[in-house]
Order: structure tokens, then sequence, then C-alpha cells
């Protein structure tokens, strides 16, 4: 019988300690992954601390995952042993109603993310659904590609969503874990960036990432030199923030894009969205083809993510730093 | 020399009082229209009113007009002397920016309201920028025109921008002057439409009118037995909502579009948002050739508002009657 041995939270806010479990037996459209890296991301912070009120312990985190294909079940006919894969955010969904069948499964109401009443990938194996493990194409180092499977789809879908090409004007708000692959990805789109970014340490890193101008986001005269200008303009942060001034950076018929999950009640005075006909609207994840185009986009473009690695058993000091604010831009537990 | 007689507020809030004007010169692409409608619109009682601070005195209200050529420029080749035309809240553009040279001269930064620093049509005649002046389909009644070139076109531009045709699912929050349009509109447009009103004495009326479903807006009970129901929810009223609950009636990928000018500071919780990818977005009348395809739509499709009509020299009567909220559902003088 297989063991899979795990860094685990045996309650909110405590360390991961090690947990063997017994895995599910490998159903046919399951595959066995051993894992090689796995990405630590915000989202494993706020289900360690149960911060959504949707974890259950012992909860192992880690939905970034790469690795090999170690088994796969009878209907598995995509996947082969020794393939190199990743899987995200999201581990199933029903795969048959109306938006998965236009390859939005990430709005499945029946989806099941990879860490909540599921063990994650901070672990030796991880067993997952096949049609929710994604080959890793050549070009893309393994401490790259994790970030990509989460953050980077994170990012990447609604620039597709949006229309994104080389004729926009983008923003994105924090340079961080997302925002620094949203600018990589911007300027492969071959788009106008501007970074909006509370350190100002940050400018010179965020012009060499892509951005054409920077904006200090704790500034609001930065800001309003860019009013009216942008088409986008993606939030990657968790922070109460003025938005009637950031919807007033768009231009008529700009679309403000919440990534993150702002705390509390957003507060938009009516007229600025009907003036100008802008938009707030919010996106999460990306379904499978997406994900699937995201990693050959990221391939072609050479687009990876700024990774500082650590070995698996140094979980917890990973925490600690990303807890601090400590990591740039993310980080990758390798085994 | 051309006097033209108008109905004219003098103060803040005041009744109409006869005025006679001397118009501008007629230019090159001018024409002067003899008119025979002219609709009356809440947006009317706000500029009487200064309530948006941008009137000035003496201000002749009335934007949905309707008439008869009477006169051209001499560059104005698409109109003819006794063409019956319209004309709605936009009386000109700068015709040169990206916005209008794409067809959204509502969004140009230069452009001009018929009733603001202007006088409206609330008069025996009103000189207008031919460009901005629509021949009216001969299968429409002028009475029932004249709404359609504001209230009409506000509901309709928001249904093509957000691709509206049979499959979807369209609510419609406030069954009034701006919404009994809508679900005539959508009728023809085939979707399933549901009508959210506070008024539960219009559900009969709603339901004739092209609403599948009818739902109190002020029982929230009736609201949640939508919920996750609607592809898109246009909401015409001036009036505090409990916006996450109609966010939460909206489909994954769904979109509120606020027409009216809800009074102060949306709350809107981001989770709503960011789960469900839903937005929320403005509409702010329509583009030129939108004005004009709506026209041909409502022609071919036999759509025309409930209208009462007055003499032109009862306009207060008529004001006082819509203040009150006694108008169902629109208000139209007559020459």
């Amino acid at each position: 019988m297989t063991t899979i041995v795990a860094h685990a939270a045996f309650e909110a806010g405590g360390p991961l300690r090690p947990l063997s479990y017994t895995p599910a037996p490998l159903g046919p459209h399951a595959v066995e992954i051993e894992i090689s890296h796995c990405g630590l991301c915000h989202s494993d912070i706020h289900l360690i601390d149960d911060s959504w009120n949707r974890s259950a312990y012992p909860l192992v985190p880690g939905h970034e995952v790469v690795g090999t294909i170690a088994a796969k079940g009878a209907s598995v006919a995509h996947l082969h042993e020794g393939d190199r894969v990743g899987m995200g955010w999201q581990r199933s969904a029903c795969l048959e109603c109306d938006l998965c069948r236009r390859g939005q499964e990430n709005l499945c109401a029946l989806q099941e993310a990879t860490c909540i009443r599921h063990h994650g990938g901070l672990a030796g194996r991880i067993r997952a659904d096949s049609r929710f493990v994604f080959p890793i194409p050549d070009g893309l180092p393994s401490a790259a590609a994790a970030p990509l499977l989460c953050g980077g789809v994170t990012v990447y879908a609604p620039l597709r969503r949006h229309g994104v090409d080389a004729t926009k004007s983008v923003g994105v708000i924090g340079i961080g874990g997302l925002g620094h692959i949203a600018l990589r990805m911007l300027r492969a789109f071959g788009c106008e960036v501007t970074a909006f970014s509370s350190s100002a340490d940050k400018r010179d890193e965020a012009l060499a990432m892509g951005a054409d101008h920077f904006a200090s986001s704790t500034d609001p005269r930065q800001i309003r030199q860019h009013l009216g200008r942008l088409d986008l303009l993606l939030s990657t942060v968790h922070a109460r923030l003025d938005w009637t001034t950031y919807l007033q950076v768009l231009r008529p018929n700009g679309v403000l894009c919440l990534l993150g999950l702002p705390p509390g009640i957003l507060q938009i005075p009516a007229s600025v969205l009907v003036t100008g006909q802008r938009a707030i609207v919010g996106s999460d994840i990306g379904g499978r083809s997406v994900i699937a185009e995201m990693l050959r986009f990221a391939a072609r473009h050479r687009i990876t993510p700024e990774v500082q690695t650590l070995p698996m058993s140094e979980v917890n000091t990973a925490i600690d730093r990303l807890r601090r604010n400590q990591v740039r831009y993310r980080i990758v537990l390798e085994a």
C-alpha cells in the first residue's frame, strides 16, 4: 500500500509538520506525480490560517506542483510515465456543465481545490485527476514553471479575456508574486505598461521587467498623472485602495480587474462607472485551455517568474519569509 | 432674423416660462427642426433642479426631439427639408478623436449635451448639428419615437455591447420609463427576461411587455429565487439597492450594468466579483451608429414606448406628473 509523506498544518496558523497518509486508489483518470517542485503562494497562507473559513485539518498546502508521472490509471491516454507535468489551484470539476464544456472549468459549481479537503503538493507525491494535470513545455525550468501554474494563469487569463494586445495600455497594481509575472507577460504582448507599487525601491526592477512607467501607489499625485490612460488595470493586491482614483486612471470603456481579494467592501461611486462606461470585474484563476495556452506562451516568450528556492524540508522557513513579505518574488520548494 | 420661442427654467427648480431667443446662424452642418414632439425625461428634471451642478439658466429642457427639417446648412447632404428626424441627449462631439472615429461619440471628451449651455427641445424649433440628427423610420409614430432617442438608446446600447441574443437570460431592475422599453426590446431579441420592480402592481404589465418572470425588488426572498440565473442585469433606477444580492443573481461571467446614477457610493464586496468573475459596469447613452440601428430595430420589431401625450403648453403639468412618479411610462409634449 502506497504511503505519501507530506507537510501538513494540524491547526489554523500552526507550523507544518510531517504527515503520512494513504492516498485513494489510483482511479482510471488519475495519475501519481513524483513531486520535484512546489511553489508557495499567499493562498497557501490563507489556507493554513483558515482565513477563508474553508480549511480542513490536517491541511497539506501547495498548489503549484511540478513533477513527473510515476503511475497512471487505465483511462489516461495523454500523459505517460516520466512526463514532466504540473497542476495548479484546481484539482477537478464536473466536466459536464455548460461552463466546463466552454473551457471555463474554473467557474464550475462543483470544482474542487487541490488543497481544500484534499492533500496538496508540499509532499513527496500527489495523486491527481489527469484532466487537471498539464505537460510542462521543454523550455520551462521546473522551478520557474511551478508559480506559473497558479500565479501565472491568474494574471494571464484576464489578459486574454479582456483582449490585451500590442495596441493596449495596461496597468498593474502591486509588483509582487503576481504583478511581476504580469509585467513580463504584458511586455511579451507588446503593451504600454504602467506599474503601481507601494515600494518605491521596486521602480528599477519594474522597469527592467517590462514597465514603461512606474507610479508610487502611496502618492495620489503620481497615480493621477495617469488619469484616463489605461485600457485595463489589474489589481493584484489584498489591500484597501482608493478605487475611485484607480477607476479614473482608466480610459472610457476601461476595465479594472481584481485578481486578489481586497478585504471588506469596495466603495465605488456609481458616477465613475457610468461616465466613461468603466467596469470593475473579478477574475479567478483560469480554465484548462487557458492554463495550457499560458504554459506554451511562457515557454515561447521565455517568461519565467523570479524564483527563490529552498529545500522542501525548510518549508516552515519559506512560509515565514512569505508571511514577512520578504520574498522577491516567488518561493519554490525543491524535493 | 429668426426667433425661437421656448419653455425655460429661469432658476433651479423653477417652473418653465416662455423664453424667446435668437439662435446662432445656421452653420454649414446645421439644420433647423420644426418640433412636433418632445419627450420629457427624468434627466430634464435633474437639469431643471441643477442636481448635477451642470445647469445654466435660462435652461430649456427637452432632449427627445422629433420634428421636420425646416432649413439646412450648405454642407448637409443626407437630410432634406421636410424629412422627419429626431435628436437625443447629445448635440455634438469632436468627430476626430479615436472614440468618435470608432462610433463612440457618446464617450468623446468634447461632447456637448442638447440642454446644457444650449437650448433644448421644449420649443417650437431648434437648430442642431445635422450629424447628431437622425431620420425617423416610417413605421415609428413620432410620439413613440421621441423617448427612443434618449431612453431607447440608453437601454439598447448595453444590450448590443454585452452580446444579448436569444440564448441569454437578462434582468431589468426598475420597470419605468427605461425599464419598460428594455422589456420590449429583450422580447424582440428572444431573451428570457426577469423584471424586478418595487411596484407589485406592475407584475401583469411587465409580463405583458415581455417579462417571463417578475420579482418584487423590495422582497429579498423573491430576488434570491433568481440566484445565479442571469447573464446580464440592467439597473434603470436611481436608488440604493442591495447590490450584493443583485450581483449574486448573475451567472458566472455575468454583468450588472448601471444605466441610472444611483446616489452616493456603491458598496460592493470584492469576493462577489472575483468568485464567479462577475462585473459591474456603467453605460451612458450610445453613439451615432447605435442610435440609428436602434431606430431601425424599433421600427422593424414595432417596439414603441408607452406614451402619454400633452400639449406643449402644458409642460409644467407634465413636469409635475413626472416629479410625482405618476407617468406610465413616458410623457411626450406635442406641438
